[in-house]
């Protein structure tokens, strides 16, 4: 099926072999048979292993049990590390985990992220240390980098990819000195051309042993030559490699017993632990190495920087999905065991093959990504059709649990303003109950937004009484979009799509719902749903914009955004924002390279302004007002100002991007400042640490920039910001975007991309997404939106980590039409988890909380601050299980590593000997051991913990 | 090694699937396991078997006892049908159908050919029925006639290869409707990007039984259309296949498993004796095919012709290892057991491979030619030894036969003047011996010609006297050839060519041999060395050439031949001689096809004549007169007329084919007549029966003229000939040629080609042999030599037969140096195997004579013409044991099928039925069994008897 997956994925480098001067290796052997590396992906592993035989599935057990069989990585695949969210890496990686130990009774010590195009801090000390793990090896580093490390024999490094932990997740780092294949001529593939079998048939007349192995040494001594010890890796495998595994193996039989016959080097079967020990006990001493490898670059014109964007309505699905699966666990937790058995785990095998390093990163190809896309269709809407009966259950006072009285629905593309449920014509005796739940440890109050027909709408909150709502005429982008999309995505001719947005503001309690009440106006009475349309004053050139706190002014000759101000924090600060576009380099003179899905070449370094003057439309309401501008025929943007909020949020619609002239088109949005940034910018890794990025500048070597735009665009899952001595400015995505700053007091993301060519890296397709109804396609329109906040300058950290958990983590909205009478007679309207009023404080969130098929439960809270990110938050927080678990009573707890496949006690740890750096400053700060009494969780910044509970 | 072979050779077909509409086959069926076809290539199953552990070998032996392995033709390689010798074919067949018996007690039924590039008679019925054959199977037809047999479901036939023989040697034969790979859609190869794998997991989305399913039936519908009988094969392959044999059988497995389930048809493993049995079973009547199914032609410009003469110099090496393994293996024979062992076995593999349709078909790649070459040499040489030491053993009085007094070498470049043992100084303590060696049943005086550099010398015979001899000077020609290529081959540095041929004619017994004794004249006496240059006389431009019967004579004025006469017959016909090429097609705008390797496709259809005026030298003597043609700068030619022989013989010398104008050429040398054949000549098959062949006809359909010269090339490895009613102008051929008679009265054959382009049918290099030296190539001289004689009609055959058996066979000539009494004295100067004044008919030959390794020995008594060829000599021939072998007494003998590897009287037929034709005449005449008393073979026409004897 996965082809696409196999497209980069399965770069299996199943021998590993080892070599030792002048003798054998300091780590341990293996006398008999063969140690391979097993599998990486574990999603194909449980494919092929569910069809073996039993013979062959006791051959495999126990090769596993003697270590000859390793698992390296052990996750559901080797996952992305730039545009993934640091909760779906360790989802992925737990089910694969849970998986080894049910079935093998194995924890993976070994990282295996060998093809990731550059690689994070993140998978280094979270999906790397705290797992338990030993070492990591990778292969894909930025060549300058690689040749500097080579001559330093730093390839091999001990990665401190926190800043807050420092030692104390550090991970022994081994890179490849050239990629993950053999060394060349060493390749046995079966039907490659040069394939140089090893002949050692005496009769034959092209024997070549003694060829062979003098090839052999001297590969091995130049790869010693940049290596420290004298133990080096060779990755024997390749992609698309090991079609017939005969082919390997009988060329390695052969040449591991000639060249140990010659003596001069030492050959064996290894695998990533093997090794790892070896170097760990050869007690040598290794560079340290501090944040990240990003970005990537593998020639001077090849910026391995374009995926962080690729595929920008792929990444938002994703990401959408992983906010929605944390929430459904959540649900499904709340019901307790029910006859609905584990209802989400529809979305566990989806959810972790789209973290693959060709999927979420969006350089699979079209059909591949069709495929990764309809899984998660499928697994979503089974879990949707879960959560509909579990909030049935949940929310019914006499628990009635029973399917065949669900009366909920949800509306996946409400983003698109298609909404069946609230678009129905409200009666009296069908009204709407809209039901929110909230999967953060929070109280909150968002503003819910959802399509309606009628004008004269009243909106009550649980208690009965009416609240402020807003109506605001869906604009004709919104209409023709749902039309389009609901026809070509559904297959739904929509003839009339809704005329307004309904929009009022919901409280719901930390890990609960709240549930809101939509009828017709009576007449009598007072009616607060209000609509207008600002006519803009043609007298005053420039309008400042917002119902609450937060005020912006935009230009009505040009239509820019002008100046951003918050009448609450005193912050005033003059900003623009304008799209422009990157013309797609494709290849020239100077270099045949292409921008493409994995490559982010633009054709000059100024990219080209979307608009010259922009038409506004500006509407007002006491809710929410909004700023439309049409910046061309193809973008779209409605920035949204909310009564009681102190950020911005703007929502752009882009597309079909044309390429009628034949040129790809790159297209970001920026925001320009006056704000003295010195070149630097903050870019998150993974959604968790914030990373401090410098323009044309590397820490580890001296940078020499060929390609002074893609060369610093970084990825970005939670958001970026830049900060001068007065202000932070700070943008939140949706989505996993590239990022960068080129210019003191300039932000830009890239927010989609049209490419004609392919960047011949794999994909073999250009970047061209489309959609295509009754048979003609036109370019993908990618709509999303991103979070704009100003503060003071060391005050952005809150809003960043409370509100980027709240745009991963939104509500999830379920719909029902009931009368009045019956909804309220029935249902519970309000309720949490958690005991009256206590919630998480905003440093903590609560990250998983999912019951297992073994029948416990699994919980991990998350610390959202880094050391000294924050004055206030990055202290240790304490979390209440008994407080946050409200009724339930918690009979046992068991604190686990990471991916929960070892007790955190029994975690083994290597220590490691560096070269200079010793670190200063105090021991990170983490909480104790969880008393089994009280029951209280520490967590210092930046902690996860995970626990087992029984209930 | 091998790749070369394996470019074409292993068109592994492993799987074949039956089926059968409405119900179970008939035949047998295999309810447990797969039937599988197994090795074709005897070869590369043996390197394959010598590799295995004993329980794989064990697994094997197994499979292979209950029928689930087939050994399909199970000779040492799948044979050319072009240009192979019947002798090789039989000898390389033998050599693995008695590995087979020997490893698994198996004897093949089934003839799996399909590969080669059209079908000989002989294969049919010799290597076919007369193996015990049932079946034969093949793909390659033309396309046709492959149309026509598709609409009269005529592609499966009843075989009647052999005029003489008729259905008494007829094959069911089995032509595959389009290739011998599966039907489109159903191939498995691992790494094809068109595979589709049948996917049955009903949890993946490509889940495609249904429509799989419907397409095996479609297909094979399809096939049973064309096809006779519920039964229908496919070949489970192709060229390259099987790099995972897993990819094929997974999913064979599923199709079958699913197909059946179906139950629209029915499929199954099976072997084509499976296959053939249901054929049988079914009682169906067949078509009758005759003759051959030659040329192949797979498109309108595509006619495979080329390969016929495609390497000549290699179709020479083969063909003259051919002979001298024959003639090895006699003396081998006539040593008797030894400490020798038995030293001939070093060339039965090389021999065998090289008759593999891309060996000796000229169609490999030059890097796998050379291999063959050398594997040839290697084994040569280790013969040559044997030989050597086997002489001396044999011709010594006492029997002497330690290898310290080996006083015996071979001078295997004597084609080309190159002869250290002859060329070296004579000294009367160091005379010259020369042992010729007759391999033939009969007495025979061949003239023997070899190099020296003394002008004195006289020839004595073993009973002391002095025989006539002549020196003709080298010429320029062959001491410039000598010298490269004796560099070139064996990087020996001669500076000095030889000056003279010595020539003189030896009388050899049957199977015996004669010594000729050479030493410096004394001056005294008669000295018949005699050596003449004519001086031509410029008033006449006739002249008449031939110390005997047969006079040529030629024109001063165009240096061409003019006519033949023979004052014994009174044959007198005029006839001219001149060189052509065609200028090989590149591919046109009509069709890109290119002349190449495999195909013949001249550019025009009149060919370039060489030459417009030709030198002329002429050598007149008393034993030989030679005429020398320069007929351009790359073309020589000397005609050499014998003084008491009917026949010219013609060498000439080809090369280096000039290509500096960019053109290929093919180059021809054509006799010219103004006989009235009718668009009729005659060729061989495989050196054994005549064909008649139709300019611009085929029997078996109405042919469409698309290549009007290459349509009508024949392959000839015997000779050709045209006859009117007066005259048979016969040529015979050293080695395998195309030809054909493209005007009437003409006969063509192609001596050399060097083409520049590559003719895209696997090769994948263009046919353009050079030779190199000291970095610098040139292209190849080819070198050979032809045999030209008119008969009175009616009257050729005599001389083709036997004559022809001498080219196969010649002299095998050893040299020594010793003093003249040391020779006399030690030495049995003369002897024949056979009884004195016994010698075999003229129309028997014995083709095999060899030592086996269990202890008995193979002999193989061949008559020579076919029914009605000749008179006298198309009748029972018959041959007494006894006094053929003289003193050695036979003590047991049982008669075998060809290969020897089970009895006459075991050997099993089917009786077929066939469509309108029934045979009229007499039944065949063949020999009855043998009484073990008197031991007299009785062979009619063309009866080849197999016999294993103990003495």
């Amino acid at each position: 099926m996965h082809r696409g997956v196999a497209a980069r994925g399965r770069a299996a480098s199943p021998g590993v072999v080892s070599w030792a001067k002048g003798g054998l290796p300091q780590g341990p052997r293996r006398g008999c048979g063969k140690a391979i590396k097993g599998w990486l992906d574990k999603a194909f592993f449980q494919r092929w292993w569910a069809e073996q035989l039993p013979n062959i599935q006791a051959i495999v057990c126990k090769l596993v049990a003697s270590g000859q069989i390793e698992f390296v990585n052990g996750g559901w695949c080797m996952h992305d590390e730039a545009a993934v969210h640091y909760i779906d890496m360790i989802d992925q990686t737990t089910l694969g985990h849970r998986m080894i130990k049910k079935q093998f009774n194995k924890t993976p010590s070994a990282g295996w992220q060998i093809d990731p195009f550059g690689h994070s801090a993140v998978q280094a000390y979270l999906l790397g240390a705290e797992l338990g793990f030993n070492s990591l090896h990778f292969a894909r580093i930025d060549y300058q980098d690689r040749e500097r490390r080579k001559a330093d024999k730093g390839l091999e490094v001990i990665w401190r990819g926190s800043r807050t932990f420092g030692s104390s997740a550090q991970i022994f780092t081994n890179v490849f000195p050239v990629n993950y294949s053999p060394p060349d001529g060493f390749g046995f593939e079966v039907l490659d051309e040069d394939i140089m079998p090893i002949q050692d048939d005496l009769q034959q007349f092209d024997n070549n042993v003694k060829e062979r192995v003098n090839d052999f040494v001297a590969a091995a001594i130049a790869q010693a030559n940049v290596t420290r010890t004298t133990h080096i890796m060779w990755t024997m495998g390749d992609d698309f490699s090991y079609q017939y595994a005969e082919s390997w193996f009988r060329n390695m039989d052969k040449l591991i017993y000639h060249v140990n016959k010659d003596d001069r080097v030492h050959a064996l079967y290894s695998t990533p632990s093997i090794y790892t020990d070896a170097k760990h006990a050869s007690n040598e001493s290794w560079p340290v190495k501090y944040d990240d490898y990003f970005p990537y670059a593998d020639a001077k014109n090849a910026y391995w920087t374009g995926y962080y964007s690729s595929r920008p309505t792929f990444k938002r699905y994703v990401r959408v999905q992983s906010g929605y699966y944390l929430a459904a666990r959540q649900i499904e937790f709340l019901l307790g065991r029910s006859s609905l058995g584990l209802f989400t785990t529809s979305l566990e095998d989806p959810m972790g093959i789209a973290q693959h390093h060709d999927a979420v990163s969006g350089t699979a190809k079209q059909h591949t990504t069709d495929d990764y896309s309809k899984r998660l269709a499928l697994g979503a809407s089974k879990v949707e059709k879960g959560v509909n009966i579990a909030l049935t259950c949940l929310i019914s006072s006499n628990r009635t649990c029973m399917s065949s009285v669900v009366k909920f629905s949800q509306c996946p593309l409400l983003n698109i303003s298609y909404c069946p449920s609230t678009e129905e014509t409200i009666s009296s005796a069908k009204n709407l109950a809209i039901v929110a739940y909230n999967p953060l440890g929070w109280d909150r109050s968002d503003f819910i937004r959802v399509p309606v027909n009628d004008e004269n709408l009243v909106v009550k909150s649980s208690d009965g009484t009416i609240i402020d709502s807003q109506l605001v005429e869906v604009d004709s982008v919104s209409r023709k979009l749902a039309k389009f999309y609901v026809k070509a995505y559904l297959g739904i001719k929509t003839d009339k799509p809704p005329r307004y947005w309904l929009i009022f503001q919901a409280s719901v309690p930390p890990m609960g719902w709240n549930s809101y009440y939509i009828s017709r106006s009576t007449g009598t009475g007072h009616n607060s749903t209000v609509y207008v349309a600002t006519m803009v004053s043609p007298s005053n050139d420039m309008v400042e914009v917002g119902p609450g706190p937060l005020k912006m002014s935009f230009s009505l000759a040009s239509g820019q955004l002008k100046r951003i101000f918050n009448s609450v924090s005193g912050v005033d600060l003059p900003v623009e924002q304008r799209f422009f576009w990157y013309r797609s380099n494709e290849g020239d003179t100077v270099d045949s390279q292409a921008s493409g899905a994995y490559i982010f070449r633009p054709n000059v370094t100024k990219p080209t302004i979307a608009s010259s003057s922009v038409p506004l439309k500006v509407i007002h309401g006491p809710l929410i007002n909004e700023v439309h501008q049409q910046f061309n025929s193809w973008i779209y943007q409605v920035t949204r100002l909310y009564k009681n909020k102190e950020h911005a949020e703007v929502e752009y619609t882009i597309g079909p991007i044309p390429i009628d002239d034949d040129i790809g088109k790159e297209v970001i949005t920026r925001l320009t400042t006056n704000m003295v940034t010195n070149g630097i910018f903050y870019t998150d890794s993974n959604g968790r640490d914030f990373i401090k990025r410098v323009r044309n500048h590397r820490e580890d070597w001296g940078l020499n920039v060929t390609e002074p735009v893609a060369g610093n665009y970084y990825p970005v899952n939670l958001g970026v910001y830049v900060a001068d001595e007065k202000y932070e400015l700070s943008i939140l995505v949706d989505r996993a975007v590239g990022a960068s700053s080129i210019q003191d007091g300039e932000l830009e993301i890239m927010l989609h991309r049209r490419i004609l060519r392919d960047d011949s890296k794999g994909v073999d397709e250009p970047l061209g997404e489309v959609i295509c109804l009754d048979g003609s396609c036109k370019g993908l329109t990618a709509r999303g939106t991103y979070y704009v906040k100003v503060d003071k300058a060391g005050l952005g950290a809150h809003w960043r980590r409370t509100y980027g958990q709240q745009v991963y983590s939104p509500y999830l909205l379920a719909f029902a039409h009931e009368d009045e009478t019956s909804w309220k007679s029935y249902n519970v309207a309000k309720a949490s988890m958690m005991d009256v009023n206590y919630s998480l404080p905003d440093n903590v969130a609560i990250v998983t909380l999912q019951n297992l098929d073994d029948g416990t439960t699994l919980l991990r809270l998350a610390h959202l601050f880094q050391a000294a990110e924050d004055p206030r938050y990055s202290v240790i927080a304490k979390v209440e299980l008994r407080k946050a678990f409200g009724k339930r009573s918690i009979k046992e707890l068991t604190e686990t590593n990471l991916s929960a496949n070892q007790k955190k006690s029994e975690m083994k740890k290597l220590d490691w000997r560096v070269t200079g750096n010793t670190e200063n400053g105090p021991a990170p700060l983490k909480g104790g051991p969880v008393d089994s009494e009280s029951l209280v969780v520490e967590l210092g910044p930046m902690e996860i913990r995970t626990f087992l509970l029984k209930f």
